[in-house]
């Protein structure tokens, strides 16, 4: 009891390392959660919101008595108000008190908040999708007054009050969407399925711009073609509305509409640490060594608030995304309990459904990122067939891919297509973290057979012509 | 005129070479084809037998026309029958005559044939898929009679009077199979698109054996319940019949079909080079250096009647498939056309679609091969999720890895499953070649996002455990 691993936050990193310690070793486990809902995915949000996943738990993996059955001691609606590293123990607010917690090592685990950068979001009827209640009142908001039970939405871990406020309401006619990233990609997909009129409002010229201009290219036409009404290279400057969301404001012009959903990005919860006197990194999250510790002995942190190393330049970088968090919690839950482990590099691999379009990134793809890193970047974007010709369900898929021109060393590289191209960017992934050049990736044996790849596959494809530009200098 | 480039056969490797040489240099190329169809897909014979390919010629990728268009000359029913490696000339017969033509630099490309281990296979109704005329002759027959006009099947390519033959008979109610290989599996879902009862004949016990157990076992399975009818540990004898097949006979045993296909396997066509001197590997097929030179100078050898350099082993190894073949076939022309390019080492990636079940392996799975080649090999096997488990469409999976037990390095991976598994064998084969081991494997930074893969990717997973099983020693 006297030396146990805390961890701030319940979802993928704090209970991966949580989970690994209590496995691996006898140490006392306790995990503080400020909220209820533990164990979630984030992820898959959009997609209840869609309707395509029927009920808001499914969306968890462990229960808390899955978590506790892990030997783990689950404090549910306990937040953590300070750190001193120098006492070794956390202040904890919950339960109707207010408590001190020692700790032997501690994992800062608090995740991200969605960036709201206008005023409006507290509106009714306006939300940030970064949390599960926002998504239980998104959806409760979509459907017939009368036909959600609050009491039942979220298995009892949701917000009864704010989902009800919602059921009640009669539905949108129309959905704004504010941000033109993953966020906003897949909420255009999950609000046409409820026939909304709906709109996206980009900032900038491009959709999805960590994919590059290929993919978002293809994303702008596909949501048009679905009848997604885009606003590029228009920010919104406000939400307006008395109470209620009643229209968005940009410049002159507003777009009546009750319902708007802002994903302008996530910002690192990493104001618990700061205050702390634990070191940030540029990007604003914790900064932390190879295995996840942080300026402060003992106090390690993972996940959407933590830095990582990017596998491409080796520097520090913040990448966001579910499996590097899983992954650093669990390299961490190792180390804590007696195996040190490095938590990896992040080659920053993304991948995004926009309607039938599956887009995937790696690397470094954005040529003034590269020319930052020190590379001399040279890019080319080929497109070609996800099948054999004559096989049926063969689509056009589009890869770009980035290198070196000096070394010819593989950057990165971006895919967008129908029929199976965002698993593809594994085999990007891949050969980018072995280090291969693009005359490597050229000569790799990849699958052929009809029905899945044609004999040179996009990959293979983008290698030979980009390897042709480097070679002819 | 006096320095040609002249390629023996007109399929992958030797088509590839000579438009590689054509496009990169002002050498005459010419290419010897002894049959009539050039430039065509194998691979899609059974896709054509089940239906789902229209028309023969769809499985062209290049017309004669288009192939002279490309600076080629194409003589197509001309046979090469003699190599003098001395006097740098082939021996051709053709267009009625016999003549000798001069080479500057020579490709052996005569593909492979089917083997036929057994008495029985001219009979009619018995057949082996390894020609277009074949996979013609097939479909005819599967057709109602009338219902096929045998001058237009293969447009003027295919061998008429024979599609003439079983356009005219009745088809079948039955399919023997004799193999369960690539081509027996994919023949059993053709067949039974045709409602036929379908019998699957194998000398052992498991099928695709080198996609290892788990593939095996599942193919098993799957072509079960689709009503495939699998007489495993079941060598057949002969075929038995009296100028048309009427039975198969295996022991004391037959069993009654007017329609058999043999696909035990193809041997290496390589009794022109060994006629002339040329030195084969212990495979049987024709020896190569690493820019597929054969042991005569200026002849080199490619596609499915060479040797491959095995990428884990680093050892000769004959690996017949698709990419190979054009890869090496584009080397060579490369090299011939003045720019030494080596042809590359083979992984020997395949995958293949049995009904819904896609299937790939890569590199060594087998213990024996394994120890064979001078590793101690340890495998671990897991079944995970394609997608997140609440996402529509998640499937098992199951991946096999094969690993070094002293180095940790990957040696091989099978995989097997409905939803996108085949694909994924790529990056199993990327990881293969960049020489990394499975707890590289293990920190790959894959793609996740709900539709398209679970946190944990399959073959993180299957990295994971034997990654695990590595460090228990």
């Amino acid at each position: 009891m006297s030396d146990p691993f805390v961890v701030v936050g319940g979802d993928a990193a704090g209970l991966s390392a949580a989970s690994k310690c209590a496995r691996e070793s006898e140490r006392d486990v306790v995990v503080f959660e400020r909220g209820r809902w533990v164990s979630y995915a984030h992820c898959g949000t959009p997609y209840y919101v869609k309707g395509e996943v029927d009920d808001l738990v499914d969306l968890t993996s462990l229960s808390p008595a899955e978590i506790e059955e892990r030997g783990i001691d689950l404090r549910r609606d306990h937040e953590v108000i300070g750190i001193d590293t120098e006492g070794r123990t956390v202040t904890v607010r919950g339960g109707g008190a207010e408590f001190e917690q020692p700790y032997g090592d501690l994992l800062v685990a608090t995740g991200a908040t969605a960036a709201v950068p206008f005023p409006g979001v507290e509106l009714a009827g306006a939300f940030t999708l970064h949390h599960m209640d926002s998504a239980a009142a998104i959806r409760a908001f979509l459907e017939e007054p009368g036909s959600v039970d609050p009491a039942t939405v979220g298995d009892g871990f949701t917000d009864e009050a704010l989902v009800r406020r919602y059921a009640e309401r009669d539905p949108p006619e129309r959905a704004v969407i504010v941000g033109g990233g993953y966020v906003g990609v897949e909420l255009a997909e999950a609000f046409s399925a409820w026939d909304l009129n709906v709109h996206v409002f980009q900032r900038g010229e491009r959709l999805l711009k960590p994919f590059g201009e290929a993919v978002g290219d293809a994303v702008a036409t596909e949501l048009r073609e679905r009848g997604v009404t885009l606003h590029l290279d228009t920010p919104v400057e406000r939400l307006r509305g008395d109470g209620e969301l009643e229209a968005v404001v940009c410049g002159d012009e507003e777009l009546e509409t009750t319902l708007a959903v802002v994903g302008v990005g996530v910002e690192p919860a990493s104001d618990l640490a700061a205050e702390a006197g634990i070191d940030l990194g540029a990007s604003g999250a914790v900064a932390v060594d190879e295995y996840g510790e942080t300026s402060a002995d003992n106090v390690y942190a993972a996940g959407d608030c933590a830095e990582d190393t990017n596998a491409v330049t080796g520097e520090s970088a913040w990448v966001p995304l579910g499996l590097t968090a899983n992954r650093a919690g669990r390299a961490i839950g190792a180390t804590v309990a007696g195996d040190p482990t490095p938590v990896g590099n992040v080659a920053g691999t993304a991948v995004v459904k926009a309607f039938e379009q599956e887009c995937g990134r790696v690397g470094i793809i954005d040529h003034d990122h590269a020319r930052e890193a020190g590379f001399e970047p040279v890019s080319e974007t080929i497109t070609a067939g996800s099948r054999s010709g004559y096989y049926p369900g063969n689509a056009d898929t589009t890869v770009t891919l980035c290198a070196d021109r000096e070394s010819g060393r593989l950057l990165g590289g971006a895919i967008v297509g129908t029929d199976r191209a965002a698993v593809r960017i594994d085999t990007v992934a891949t050969a980018l973290e072995a280090g291969m050049t693009v005359a490597e990736v050229e000569r790799l044996d990849l699958a052929y057979a009809p029905p899945f790849s044609p004999v040179w596959d996009p990959v293979l494809v983008a290698a030979k012509v980009l390897n042709g530009t480097l070679e002819d200098g």
